[in-house]
Formats: C-alpha cells, sequence, structure tokens
C-alpha cells in the first residue's frame, strides 16, 4: 500500500533539490557565519544568497527587510512583542478569531499578563472577515494588528493589503501572518503597507526549525531572542545555515513553479471536492468559494464524528488532517470552524485535504474510491474498516 | 592546500552519522509531529528518542526534562526570562563578567528596560570566578543565577555544581549555560542543584538551529515562544525533526565517544601549546591551568594586533578564533580577556584554537610550522605574508 500525503497545510516534504543544496552546509561550509575565516565566509554568502531568494518570493524592497527565524510560530510571536513595544500610548492588539494559535494564544497570554486588550474580529459563515468590525476595532489605541493571509484550515484568503492599509490610517502596525500563503500566492510586499510578514520553511518543502520576519525598513523593531549580532540584532544566535539555504531554495523553486503547480493542484483540488460533493450526501466545503488557497480544501461531512474519517483514512495509508496540527491531539473541536459558526448548524466531521507539487490524479483517485463507504459506514454506526482491511 | 579547521568552539562539522539519521525525516518521515496520522507519528516517535538520547547525555532524570529549542541563544534567553517571571519580590540576576552575550546582552537589556539589578561577578587573572563576590551577590532578591559551565574562549571550567548548590540556599534558581561543555564534560544533572540548563547540537557535531533546554521537573517555568502545545507548552512551534533527530545522534555519539576523544584532543591541544610555547618567545596560556577544557587553548602573543595573526592564518587555510564568533566582527577586544584583566598587563593578541574528533596531529605540526615566523613578521611589522604565498 503507498502511502497518500495529503495533509500539505500541516508539513510538505522537503525537495530533493533544497535536500542537496542544504548538505554542503551540514558537512563542508560548516563554519560560524560569523566567523572570520573562509569557512565563516562561505557559510556567510550563503546567508546572503538565501536573503535574495525570499527578496524575491516576497517582493520585498530590501534584501536586508528579511531576518532569519526558527520558523513560523516564532516570527509571529516576534512581530506581535515587537509591536506592543513601540509606543506605550498603544496598547490594544487587532486580530483574528480565526488565526493559527501562534497569534492567539500568545494574545490570551498578553491580555492576561499585560492587561493588554486583543480584538478578535470575527468571520461569517463562509470564513471571511468582518470588515465593518475591523474598522470599528481600528484606533490609535491600537500597537499592532497581526491577521492571517490564508487559513490553514479553509484556505480561505483574507485582503491582507487593504487590511494593511486601514490600520496604517490610524498608525497601527500591521503583521500578516504568511505561513500558509507565501509560495501559494504572488506577493509584491514593497507596494504593500505591511510592516512584518512571518513565513515558514516546511510549508513550502523547504525544512523545519527555520523561517523569516519580513520587516519593513524604518519599521520600528525590538528583537525577541538576544545576543550575538546576527541578522542585524533583529535575531541572535548562530545563523542555521544549512536551514536558511534549504529555504533560499524553496524560495527560489516555489517562485519559479508558483503559476504551473497552482493550476495543477487547483485541478486535483477541485476533482476530489466535486467527486465528493456528487459522490456523497450531506458533504459541503467550508471557506469562502471566492478567495480561497489552490491546494486546500475542508470537507464537512454530517453526522459524523470528529476525526474518524481522518482515522480510518490513516489506516488505509491516506494521511489527511482534521483541524490543523497545531491543534490536534488537544481534542478540542476546530476554532476556526466553531468561528464560521458552523459547529452549531449540525454536528459534523470536518476533514482537511491539503495538496502539494508531490501529488498525482491517483492520489485522487484512491481518495474518491475510498471516502464514500468509510462515510457511509460511519453513519451507520458500523466498525469504520475490518480488522483484515487494516495495514 | 587542504583546510585546517582548529575553531570548533565556534561550530563544527555535522558528524556523517548524523546527517545520515537526519535525511529520513527531510525526504521520507516528514509529517507535522502533532499530526495525528502515520508519518507525523513516525516524526513524533523520533523526537522522542532524541529526548532520551539527551537525557543521557546529560544525565537528567526524566527524558521529558529535555525541551528542544532553535539553539543555545534562545535557551538562554528563555531560562533567564524564566527565571525573572516566578517572584516579583525577586529582582536581581546574578552572572559572571565572561558569559556569552546571549546572557550578557540580555542583561543588559533586562538592566535598561525593566530597572532589573545584574550582578557580574568579576574573575581572577586565569579566569577564575570570584567565589566571595559570588556569595556576597546571593540574596533572597537574587531570582536567577546564569553561569557557564565553560567558558567559549578560554575553556575555563567554572563549579557550577558548587554554585548551583549556593543559590539554592538562598532560593535562587540556577542556569547553567552548558553550551561548551556539553559533549567534553561529564554531566548527571539528576544529582545537582541545576534548575536549567542551556545546549546547543553544532558544537558537538549536530546541526545548526537546534538545542535544548533542560527544565528540572517541578522548576517553575514560563515559555518564551508561544502557540501550539508541542514540547509540553514550554516551546510552541512545529518541532525541526531533522534537527532534534541530528541532536539526539550527535547526543549519542558524543557520550559514547566523550572519554577517549578527550584525551586524545588533549594530546593535540597540549602539542600544540608547548610547541607554540617554546618556539615562540612573550607567549603564554589563558585560563585556568587547573580546570579547562581538553579541546581548547587560548594563547597570548606578545606585542601583535588583535586579529593578525587569525588573518594570516586564514590565508593559509587554517581556521582559528580571535575571541568568539559571536562577537567578532565587531571589533571591540574580548570582554572574557579584558574581565580577566589581560589587555591590562600589555598589548597583545589572542588566538583561540579548539579542537575535535576531526583534528589530526598533521593539523598540530602545519600550525607550529607556520606560526613562528607569523608572529616574527608581525612584530617586525613586516608585511605578514608575500601574496606568492596566500592562497
Amino acid at each position: 500500500m503507498e502511502a497518500i500525503y495529503l495533509d500539505n497545510n500541516a508539513s510538505t516534504q522537503v525537495d530533493a533539490e533544497v535536500v542537496h543544496a542544504m548538505l554542503p552546509f551540514f558537512l563542508n561550509q560548516f563554519g560560524n557565519p560569523s566567523s572570520m575565516h573562509d569557512s565563516g565566509a562561505a557559510a556567510s554568502a550563503a546567508i546572503k544568497t538565501a536573503r535574495r531568494q525570499l527578496q524575491a518570493l516576497t517582493g520585498a524592497k530590501f534584501d536586508h527587510e528579511i531576518a532569519f527565524t526558527s520558523g513560523g510560530t516564532e516570527s509571529v510571536n516576534t512581530a506581535i512583542l515587537s509591536g506592543l513595544e513601540m509606543d506605550p500610548g498603544r496598547t490594544e492588539i487587532v486580530t483574528s478569531a480565526v488565526e493559527h494559535p501562534a497569534a492567539l494564544t500568545l494574545c490570551a497570554h498578553l491580555e492576561k499578563t499585560r492587561g493588554v486588550k486583543v480584538h478578535r474580529i470575527p468571520v461569517d459563515h463562509h470564513g471571511r472577515l468582518d470588515l465593518d468590525a475591523y474598522r470599528t476595532a481600528l484606533t490609535h489605541r491600537v500597537a499592532i494588528v497581526s491577521i492571517m493571509w490564508a487559513n490553514n484550515e479553509t484556505g480561505t484568503i483574507f485582503p491582507v493589503e487593504r487590511l494593511a492599509e486601514m490600520a496604517k490610517q490610524v498608525g497601527a502596525l500591521f503583521h500578516a501572518d504568511a505561513v500558509q500563503a507565501v509560495g501559494k500566492q504572488t506577493m509584491d510586499l514593497k507596494s504593500t503597507a505591511i510592516d512584518m510578514l512571518s513565513l515558514s520553511a516546511h510549508k513550502l518543502h523547504g525544512p523545519k526549525g527555520v523561517g523569516a520576519l519580513y520587516i519593513k525598513r524604518d519599521a520600528p523593531f525590538e528583537a525577541l531572542v538576544r545576543g550575538g549580532h546576527q541578522e542585524r540584532g533583529r535575531r541572535a544566535g548562530t545563523e542555521n545555515t544549512p536551514g536558511i539555504v534549504g529555504l533560499g531554495k524553496a524560495a527560489e523553486l516555489a517562485l519559479e513553479r508558483m503559476d504551473e503547480e497552482n493550476k495543477r493542484v487547483k485541478s486535483l483540488r477541485d476533482r476530489l471536492e466535486r467527486g465528493l460533493l456528487e459522490r456523497i450526501p450531506g458533504t459541503f466545503v467550508t471557506g469562502d468559494p471566492l478567495a480561497r488557497l489552490s491546494n486546500t480544501t475542508n470537507v464537512a461531512f454530517d453526522r459524523i464524528a470528529g476525526e474518524a474519517i481522518q482515522f480510518v483514512l490513516n489506516r488505509h495509508g491516506i494521511a489527511c488532517s482534521s483541524g490543523s496540527a497545531c491543534t490536534s491531539g488537544s481534542s478540542v473541536q476546530s476554532h476556526v470552524l466553531t468561528a464560521m459558526n458552523i459547529r452549531q448548524v449540525t454536528p459534523l466531521g470536518a476533514v482537511r485535504f491539503s495538496f502539494s507539487r508531490y501529488n498525482r490524479d491517483e492520489d485522487v483517485d484512491r481518495v474518491l474510491e475510498l471516502i464514500p463507504g468509510i462515510v457511509a459506514q460511519l453513519r451507520d454506526g458500523a466498525a469504520p474498516v475490518s480488522r483484515g482491511q487494516a495495514k
């Protein structure tokens, strides 16, 4: 049984070209990039190349607007905490009800420990941000707005460029959590009012443990991690040379292939969606039908308990997800679907299928072949799969 | 010209076995360790193995006392900031004058922005901690002590187990920055009063971008990076599976080989030291002659300006360091040697040679062959090396 991986919003396979680019920095150019000798200089030069690859992918005006971090969560934390430091007169944060835990958990902590006021802008039944509520929350008391570019669970895309313009009107900083969008959406940060943007390598076929924070030149900034002078004092600690090189290469590949891959994964995703809706009654797709990542579908099935479908599919070698990986295992229902008022409509099981460059037509065929039977069995309350079938 | 790498306190070559252990987690078991499917479970199991490998190396009582981070600087920052949060009545930090910038820069920032009082315990001419000053600084106002196990520039070892006992007497938390000591010194944390301990993979032939913080069970703790529930809520963000696996493997190898390698690198180091002292007048070794890492020598040469020797050696393919990598490039004199009152004795150039498992007798031969001439030329004010000789 060949494994089928449809959980690319949780993490992606590292591209073989990326691994190939990283290897010399484990075994040969392993010098500390801050060292003055040739081994250090080689590492330092490679980091400079990666910074330019990220600049190209994001459309940053300057390569030094990219600061490398250990990943998306660190970047998001850094942006929000930095934003709060800038002006003692601004003590409020605006975010959305459907952000990643990297933002929501930190905001809840700041609310509790520092008396920060947090506005969590609601979304409608399609996961679209309530723009009136957003406008109302934006005052001169707001230090920073942190809103995701694309939602990890449903793929819904928020109009971050417009939201950033609105934040600018009241002098608030704007941070975009673009962890799910980078590599999938065309970006030209230099022509936007976005002050900071978070991204993570392992969502775009790069390695885990590395990410970046875009910090617009002249935007006020306070480091989270302090020590050496690395990353112009914006992120201390010996640079993760192989990881940064891998992120740079992944960014280069994503930029080269974006249009073609988006088209291809969208056709796979659409065929899966159509197939499920046609074959299975009581099924619907969540998220904004007009603004959604090409690779993501979140399908809700009536009268099925939480993670049952995911569990059975896994026994057939198919990896997908209910909720995000960062909240799974915690047995809470998806805060994203709850915010979309979907849980209240009917008890249902929502499954996220997220595609990547490595998915093939056969993957869709196999899921379409399996799911109708699984759903029927689960709805009947029958044993989901006989032992003989299980791997 | 074959390169000779003698800057292993700055960073080390990743062991080929470590890279081999990491590769499957880029290309095959790339699932998010928090995901519920088999791909996530495989990653999660590998992290558990790595945690046990670290437990074995450090002598922690429980594997869950190890929390993985992005490296030494993050670990040190986390420990100090966490310590400060524990008791509003305790607002002082005790550290030493010769700590790594990861501690000193953060402490200076906290002093400036939060009015924290920082005691920087001085050292003597051999780099030994002033125990009377330490005793005096320890009061019930101290929240946390952060002291390095071994100094990165001179290799001087501090008696951290004793220092931790003394901190315990006044109810202060004790954090050991063991970035340079882990893998070189035998540790049995369960039998010490050390509450937290920082370590970094790339100092022990593991990859850059990953490290760990030991947190004794029941020690109070506040996370620095918040979000998902990873690492039992002590460090949010998708786990760096390949990096963590690499750190675990590097820990396993270090433990297996520690005694033999310490013996071997000590004999190389001692031969280099003796050779330099014999061949070159006006030369002495800095650091505690009775308590020093086996792999490190910091040799001071009279009447030579700062980084000149390092520069010329680099042109001959030999990588070493003056000061630490994390402060190099900043053109300040070593704060460690300044604290040891060595700069004041005479203007001199100090060079750190730090060995690893990959160094050979020939490396020592080559350095001993080259340095006497370089020092003589530099002292004569002659051109350090002719263009024909440079690589």
